[in-house]
């Protein structure tokens, strides 16, 4: 038989995903399994979304053009000049998912063999973009310790070589729910000019910043305008993963035309969906978002409760998203999560969580954490808590 | 300014779309523009496709898996069983367009830096997911002469390399029409086998066969099953290249897990749109697609009557999809091209085609040659083709 590539014999199998098939496994046997290792939120997909998408149906069901429809990149700017961030049409690339957005920021930005640094733990599949791109992620390990805020200047720039193109930053963050302060941010703002990078902001969980706290972009960063890449998605916003819509916004005009090349290679995003999308981004108000703020902050909450009488598990309050990575008094988390699903059950019950090793870059590190998601609603969080607790302890007692 | 990826810079501006300013600038002054230079198909998308979504509006939009909704891949494999082709749904990866299944096709059989035969012209979005992939697309020439059709094995040996990693077609042809014999499918067939290479073949056009022919699939080809990748599409078949949904089929399991954690990066395609596909896959009958073959060769004849009394062009007889690569009397269709966007019209109308260069890698070849896409209904095929007459006409007697 002929050979695979090198590069994709070498990928990881995605740690959210690769525990499916003992969920599944687990399913047949009539248990049912809570999940909390993905992503997806549970609220409703705004129901404006389904009404603009069947106002719109067309006769043919064409290409759009491949920046993305106009209407909804004004949709998009008039969604940041809420907050005060003037951005112009032109400086948004709608993209399918923020998948691409990942992969267009790395490859307009990064040439093969460049490197591109990055906190541990990462969301997972920036690996896989990474690989598609061929470059390399340079990890800097954040630590559970102070809630994974950035270690020093120092310790960053002691990762840049001649071949580091940019700095990626996600926050609020997956998987450890931080959310990088306005100080944070300036340090990264001095290190990016005095390196001469740019800085790739992943900004999917803009909208999930708890206790009050407001999410400072780095659109707002003065004197590196032509930068700064975001990448965004209406996935966890709108509760709407299965659309594959987001958009990269950047002010640096060279680095859209040569992203702009790139969407013209895969033609366009999905069509019907950006109809969805933009009457979402109009018409929406600041309910929606203050409802969905109130919702996860209160989820968080519930997690923490929930959690803190729990010997040996450690973790800060998470600040956003809706993600907290948890040290847990195992030796090996990825064994655990399997373990709850081939070997445990209460009551025909059990848990699934992200073995978070997956996260990091560095082997050996995260061992011992796992990721949850908080996406269930408050009773089934409880739950689904009370399973994961009883399993913990079953665990601890006969196999760890 | 930071400087952009210099495979970013290096990559050309797809020329189907690089035209498309200077037709809205034509469209700002008023002009009605005839488009022949984009695959659009002008046939209704089938009312179920609607249909079948508006049925399925769920709750939360959530993610599917990341090879694809079952339904869809049992749809699909129903597809194939039609023409007597067995695939099982574990052979099938649904793709974000057929455009992720021409990446993900490179990704996984190439690593960076190795090459694949492909035939020029061929189409021109394959050097985007080349530059993205990393690996090199080395053309072997067809001719206008004897209707795009391969050369002899020899020829096509002669490219062959220790980095040769695959041969890539499109059968039906775009941009030529040309439909390849089950005799030139053997041919490379032996190729592949002999030089341990994988056959890329993109099945995009496979239900536009014309005068009674059929389609010979790659999936028929004994003894390589292995070595086999179909790149598939909904976008053609069914008119809708605004779902962004197509499909990757090889028998090789270890190439389809590969592929599979390639989807696993992207999460998945875009969910709603499965379920119109799936809903057509299972539902349309052959009435269906003996309708677009009758329909599209027809709008070929009518190419041919019309442009076979225009003095020194030159083309053999389109065998199916719905393309044309058309010898013009001009130096530069480039130039010609441009010019009938920027300096005439007709009574208020002219037409937009595809200069062929573009669609060649080799500097030099094409340049006096157009693609010409037959996607619009008689009458209007008929004024655009007039229209495009005219201006020849006028732009030989007065330009080239």
């Amino acid at each position: 038989m002929t050979a695979i590539s090198k590069r994709c014999s070498a990928m990881q199998a995605s740690p959210i995903r690769k525990l499916v098939p003992l969920a599944n496994e687990a399913k047949a046997r009539g248990i049912s399994v809570y999940h909390l290792n993905i992503g997806q939120p549970d609220i409703p997909t705004p129901v404006g979304y389904w009404n603009a998408m069947k106002d719109s149906l067309p006769d043919v069901l064409c290409y759009g053009p491949s920046q993305g429809l106009l209407i909804l990149r004004e949709a998009i700017s008039k969604y940041y000049s809420r907050d005060g961030i003037t951005i112009d049409t032109d400086e948004i690339i709608i993209t399918t998912g923020g998948s691409e957005a990942v992969f267009f920021a790395f490859m307009t930005t990064c040439d093969p063999g460049d490197e591109v640094i990055c906190f541990e733990p990462f969301y997972t599949n920036y690996n896989g973009f990474a690989t598609m791109a061929g470059i390399t992620l340079v990890p800097v390990t954040s630590n559970v310790e102070n809630g994974f805020h950035l270690p020093s200047a120092a310790t960053i720039e002691s990762k840049i070589t001649d071949k580091t193109r940019a700095i990626l930053i996600c926050s609020p963050n997956n998987p450890t729910g931080t959310v990088l302060s306005a100080s944070e941010l300036d340090t990264l703002s001095s290190i990016v000019q005095k390196h001469d990078l740019y800085l790739l902001s992943d900004e999917v969980y803009r909208d999930f910043v708890f206790d009050g706290g407001s999410h400072f972009s780095t659109l707002q960063l003065p004197g590196i305008e032509d930068r700064v890449v975001v990448m965004d998605s209406i996935s966890k916003r709108f509760s709407s993963c299965g659309a594959r819509l987001g958009n990269m916004i950047s002010r640096n005009k060279k680095l859209m035309e040569a992203a702009l090349k790139l969407g013209q290679a895969r033609l366009c995003p999905p069509t019907m969906a950006q109809y969805g999308a933009a009457w979402i981004y109009h018409h929406l108000t600041a309910d929606y978002y203050t409802n969905i703020q109130t919702t996860y902050q209160n989820r968080r909450d519930l997690l923490i409760r929930e959690l803190s009488d729990v010997e040996g598990t450690f973790f800060l309050k998470p600040e956003g998203a809706f993600y907290a990575t948890i040290k847990l008094p195992v030796k090996d988390a990825d064994k655990f999560a399997s373990w709850m699903l081939t070997d445990f059950d209460l009551n025909g019950e059990t848990t699934m969580v992200a073995p978070a090793a997956g996260f990091y870059a560095t082997p050996g590190l995260g061992l011992d954490q796992i990721r949850i998601a908080y996406v269930l609603s408050d009773e089934k969080m409880k739950k689904a808590l009370m399973v994961l607790k009883e399993g913990l302890k079953v665990y601890m007692e006969t196999v760890n």
